[in-house]
């Protein structure tokens, strides 16, 4: 891993924010971890690079997870082609995190159409199933944001966790990407974030990103958004996901739940949006959805800084689950499934 | 404002915690914004510094406060007796803080207590109306944990939010006081403490009183425990109280309101204690409990770390406001409304 030039964000890119680009064998990624503070890019050239990238969250978001793992396949198989080689690349990859159905999903389109050319082909098809998979995502977010914005046309303040814009997923992202094209319509006046700990990335993602687009936004911790949403601070609450169960049950950032909860108590609309990328169809409901559960350290310190008494014992999973009961509508590129049900699901993976 | 020698937890208290005592003029408080990396006491002699250490949370917790600003009213007459400096203590000790009724309630009874006395007599008049409520609360405590403990008598796991303790209330506290009999009890297994952001009440009061007694325990952030009640994680949450209105609405540290929802949701019984001093009778509902809203700064830095971009706005309120509907019972050092309604509520006070 090197770390590049602050590329990311110049002008070859149109000043949009670039998270993850593929070049000559490399896979650059922005290191997620740093920001808002320091902009600056990973140069990863194996499976390997690509898996730990993703397991310390430099590349983060369910959506870009599975494009990075991807082009993770391809980089591998481009040093090495072979089945072992694949073997190892989706071994590696597929452990990196646990939660995110989009890992496996783009892994195995990966895996089979390397599979299905002879070994000297096989990085060049890994590789253009890889791009194929980033343009597909890439165009997902931009259809997402159509049909989020028409949805929530209403909707003047809106709410959101964790990120989930550009730096979530190829384009505007997915949940943020409807958020900006609302205000891309005129219609937005303000974002509330949550800050979403323990590794911030409300307070350092969203609100970065949130700048970037001039969308005006105020930050929260994250406990405070029942009370807010109680007041009705906010007409909806828009939130990405990880992983769909085929009954519509969501497993997201932790901290989800208890928002759609509270939104639910309060009568506001809580909207999920994702890519149909992220229904894991073969997963039957939520209880199913293995949650990840993360290292103490996260919890007891921020930055380097102390929280906490040392070793102080840490419960730290990294997602929760939503019961589809308590979710208005899952948007997805393919359409809306309003509310999302076993049936409403179907009809957008069929 | 001076600080004095670690005496707070020395061997002259049997070890146990003392957040605040008067001797000879002086209200010696533990420096809570400090704990658990410094223990250190802060030398109060007038009213001013009292509200000053109650403004910037050194001092905290309901029933605490409410005990800190009598002492501090008695200071202030120590220095210059009369209904002037009557009047003065009252409006900047008022003027710290807004939610907790117990200041308002503390403050009155001081002030009426040396308004039947002539003016050479004020200071010690105001001085022994403050050491009855903080024997009052002391042994309010004890009452508490006994009242609580009874109630829960079947909870091996217990979640708890915020610091409500010997930090937060003489004696052994509210909520944690019940918790702290339960493990004398020998029937509890284990706590887990939210880290409760943005100041970290939990992460560093909680974690070192627990510690201090040895009841083991687990801290999350504050958004993972609605997941944690939907699986189950515990048989019961019992916090604190910064305000009761009159039906049984309770305005307590922010994310109070979230995890009522997901504990009724869970089906995890939601108990809450406090002294009958925190309820304010003339407030019908809580919809009419101020809200105090905290600088930018809390949510944007944590002990000097910066968490998101410099200059973020942000929303901070200190409290939300749970309705009676959520709330299993309220335990008090008079017995216990099961639910808290308008006549079991009444009851207590009557």
């Amino acid at each position: 891993v090197r770390s590049g030039p602050p590329s990311a964000t110049d002008a070859r890119h149109g000043g949009s924010l670039v998270a993850l680009r593929y070049e000559d064998g490399t896979l650059w990624a922005l290191d997620q971890t740093e920001l808002p503070w320091v902009e600056r890019e990973l140069a990863l050239r194996s499976a390997g690079e690509v898996a730990e990238a993703i397991g310390r969250l430099a590349i983060r978001g369910a959506p870009l997870i599975g494009v990075a793992a991807a082009y993770g396949v391809a980089l591998e198989l481009g040093r090495d082609p072979g089945e072992s080689t694949l073997d190892y690349a989706a071994g590696v990859l597929l452990a990196s995190r646990p939660t995110a159905v989009n890992l496996r999903w783009a892994v195995e389109r990966v895996r089979a159409s390397a599979l299905t050319v002879p070994v000297p082909a096989m990085a060049a098809a890994a590789l253009a199933e890889a791009e194929a998979i980033h343009a597909e995502e890439l165009a997902a977010s931009d259809l997402m944001a159509e049909h989020g914005a028409g949805l929530l046309a209403g909707a003047r303040r809106v709410m959101t966790h964790c990120n989930t814009g550009a730096l979530a997923a190829p384009g505007r992202g997915t949940a943020l990407s409807v958020i900006a094209e609302l205000a891309t319509r005129g219609t937005l006046e303000g974002v509330i974030a949550t800050e979403s700990r323990p590794l911030l990335q409300g307070a350092r993602l969203t609100v970065y990103e949130l700048a970037r687009l001039g969308i005006p936004h105020e930050l929260i911790v994250d406990s405070a958004a029942p009370g807010l949403l109680a007041g009705r601070a906010v007409d909806a609450v828009i939130v990405g996901c990880d992983r769909v169960a085929a009954n519509g049950d969501v497993a997201n950032k932790v901290g989800t739940y208890g928002l759609a909860l509270a939104a639910s108590a309060a009568g506001v609309p809580f909207v999920v949006v994702g890519p149909t990328s992220t229904i894991d169809a073969g997963c039957p409901r939520g209880a199913e959805i293995e949650i990840e559960e993360r290292g103490a350290d996260e919890v007891q310190r921020v930055r380097g800084t102390e929280l906490t008494i040392r070793g102080t014992a840490v419960r730290n999973p990294a997602f929760d689950v939503t019961p589809a009961e308590l979710i208005s509508a899952l948007v997805t590129e393919r359409g809306i499934a309003r509310p999302p049900r076993p049936d409403t699901i179907q009809a957008l993976l069929s």
